[in-house]
């Protein structure tokens, strides 16, 4: 890519850890001007002034967007669509809005619709994350090599789809551009998907603790490993299960058949066809690491 | 506990991480007079021994556990049963044998009745071990503060099991003593459950890649959490599910239930229910980690 691209007033609402660390990154790369910062929580907007994030902060949408030449949309995914409703009458021609929403399929759906002429929506997901939250947990390195996935449909601006690429590569992502079913399929298999089976596992050992025995007390290292995710947040993992309910459902059932044949293999003793099965896996899981090795090394 | 205990020859079937470790506790302890290592890989054998792990060696299982006063059978589990079988006409009067393995009831029902009159067995197992393997990962350390769970019998003798719990505490475990089938149904659902999900999921996944979609090129940090156990030996893990069939289908078949709970609340779009499934397991996740916590500061 050549040419400059410089965003004069960024809008960024949710300035939490993802909303934050971009508008970080921003700054530092000197590809925007001012950053207002828009929420309901005022504490952490507060906070995001206090550290340089953001150069004035608004609780109201309207208020906030007004002018803005770039709307990041960082709220938890269930918001995104309502949030944008009530931004869209105050943007301004030209203005690219995009977001960071785990889902991408029904985001676009409701979305896409509601852009005022003129007005730009490239849908996004940088894979990225800590286990912390808010303003305060904001760092510029959150992004580098990890994967950002862009989403445009055949509404999409091409210039701004390329503006919102360019972005994301500022940041040290490494940017992949599919369609959105498929995001919404790959993130199914990779990330829902084994936070659904981490619940429901914890779960089945709770129903095991209620029936007076302590198993828990008995689980090692593996366990907590293996059960991190069912530490994560209900609330927004409950939202995520709701906005990808056919792909969720669709790898579901494809884990459920994998689980019933191993079963089947463990009922009849079929200690070949299981080990196969477990030495299938290791290789894919083992494939895994030496890919992160190679990435750092690269 | 009061009085002393002392073991004059000790015989190690299995000079691994387990088998090494123990060794080394009892004579750091000064509760034991000689080692002897027993296997059948002479380089293993050798390394433990110019580790300082055994003074002796031998690869023939009667003339290394001849005059033993205790044995400790720390090979993979499903070779207990035949290692003790090899060893028991050489085993004398008096001899405590012992054993590591990660299923109990299989194991005490095939060995038990191969004792010789007045040699005793005390099934055992520690919830103990590393991603290493060998007698060069052996430590003193490794079951400081970990659960060792022995399992006697109505005919377990009561000075022999005394003399097990004995030696897990001096290596700084925390012993449970309960019935083989209560720790094979604990360490089914804490242990071998997520093993069987483990390789489940990363097969589903693989069938994904294998249709064409690179989904494991998305996955991030959880992904890789989350599927660790699946990189765990195929073999050893084929034995475990084989071994312990009944309690593991009974896990799987609970799991499974909660699972398919949870698939037809995200159908139907119960979000109130997705969520409180949700939370459910985050707060018995998150008491695991205070437990741990406390367990450090205690």
């Amino acid at each position: 890519m050549s040419g400059t691209f410089f965003f004069k007033k960024v809008a960024i609402i949710g300035v939490g850890l993802i909303g934050g660390s971009l508008a970080i990154v921003l700054r530092n790369k000197a590809l925007a001007g001012s950053f207002v910062g828009i929420g309901r929580g005022k504490a952490n907007l507060e906070a995001a002034l206090r550290l340089g994030i953001i150069d004035s902060f608004t609780t109201d949408i309207e208020e906030g967007v007004r002018d803005a030449d770039l709307v990041i949309v960082a709220t938890p995914v269930k918001k995104i669509s309502e949030t944008i409703r009530k931004a869209a009458p105050a943007l301004k021609k030209g203005c690219i809005v995009t977001d960071v929403g785990s889902v991408k399929k029904a985001v676009i759906d409701e979305v896409e619709p509601m852009m005022p002429e003129g007005v730009h929506f490239v849908a996004g997901h940088p894979i990225a994350g800590t286990e912390h939250s808010g303003a305060e947990a904001a760092f510029a390195e959150l992004f580098i090599d990890r994967k950002c996935i862009i989403t445009p449909t055949d509404r999409t601006d091409r210039a701004a789809l390329e503006a919102v690429r360019r972005i994301w590569a500022a940041a040290g992502s490494d940017v992949a551009v599919m369609d959105a079913v498929v995001h919404d399929r790959i993130l199914a298999a990779v990330s829902h998907l084994p936070h659904i089976i981490a619940y429901s596992l914890v779960n089945t050992v709770a129903d095991i603790e209620d029936s007076g025995i302590d198993a828990l007390g008995f689980s090692a290292g593996g366990f907590k490993d293996f059960t991190r995710i069912a530490s994560s947040s209900p609330e927004m993992w409950a939202d995520i299960c709701a906005m990808n309910k056919a792909s969720l459902i669709e790898m579901i059932e494809a884990f459920q058949a994998r689980l019933e044949r191993l079963k089947r293999l463990v009922a009849s003793g079929d200690y070949e066809a299981i080990r196969g099965d477990f030495e299938r896996a290791k290789s894919v899981r083992d494939s895994l690491l030496k890919t992160e090795k190679s990435q750092r090394q690269g």
